[in-house]
């Protein structure tokens, strides 16, 4: 940030009165432009024993195979945005979504929330950022090719949890720098 | 937003190719400003049979009571944003987080999120952005004057909650107007 996008005058970056962290302040006008982490909302979609994942067509980890997921806009909940972008990435509509894993990225200044739903039916394809969708059982997950640990980290709860039928919602934070833990790591 | 924070040049409002919202966009530079929605975090502590609450002596609300709360920082977790404002707020401590309340805030683009956890002990006072800090017991919270309806609803959820000893992360959204569900409303 070089430019305060109020008045158009250089910004300094220095703690403000009564704060305790630098910020970007207008040296003409004096507004303090905070600058906060992101969400990114997603979901888990369901079908029988199968979930739904997509091929990412967009860096980063283009080619990976991801959760439907991305950026949480303004004026919509949570809840919704995971909805929009299953919608937007798979074509896909889902219902009863509920909570499932919260995770923050702490080096990339996110926070990832990825609700498990049921898959309404079989009319799903590739959205403008994704090459394939498709649904996977267990065996048939691609552990090697998944783009993120948190992709994965939601698949390994999900197929754990399956197993007693309760699905607490999961929290875990990433300390890591970016590049140990943004991709997901073979299979072990 | 009527200035590229990049280079200072004037912003158009539209929809950028590919995307399907309007976004601020340099007329200069081509960036795109995406805004997007900000996380709450904080604490419901709890000591002996009693939950601290601090009132605020900021704006919006000042006055009222609230749980220790504020704006997620780049580079930090949830939950770590949620101690260190129970710090900064009421100069307390706590212990043994546990994510209880997700609330989409739909009308004002924030997400909140407020942990569970034990207050360590009773050295606790009011931080600058509060006038008082006290421990309540649930018949003498002061219902009538709790600053949000956020707060009221992790309280009346704790208070139901600790009869059955099981605290399942609870999650609403609350798409009202600002105005009617901001404020907290008096006591049924």
């Amino acid at each position: 940030m070089n430019y305060c996008s109020q008045c158009g005058a250089s910004v300094r970056f220095e703690i403000p009165a009564g704060d305790n962290r630098p910020r970007h302040i207008c040296t003409a006008c004096d507004f303090i432009h905070y600058q906060n982490p992101k969400i990114v909302a997603g979901c888990l979609p369901v079908y029988e024993d199968k979930v739904l994942l997509c091929k990412r067509a967009i860096e980063p980890r283009n080619g990976y195979w991801t959760l439907p997921a991305g950026f949480m806009e303004n004026g919509e909940s949570t809840r919704d945005a995971a909805m929009r972008e299953t919608r937007e990435e798979a074509n896909a509509r889902v219902s009863n979504l509920e909570l499932y894993t919260v995770t923050s990225l702490v080096p990339v200044s996110q926070v990832q929330m990825i609700y498990k739903a049921d898959l309404d039916d079989l009319n799903f394809s590739a959205g403008d950022e994704t090459t394939d969708v498709g649904l996977f059982s267990e065996d048939e997950i691609p552990w090697d090719d998944l783009a993120f640990q948190t992709i994965r980290n939601a698949l390994k709860f999900y197929f754990a949890d399956r197993k007693t039928g309760k699905y607490p919602t999961r929290h875990v934070d990433l300390n890591a720098p970016p590049g140990t833990y943004i991709e997901a790591p073979p299979k072990e």
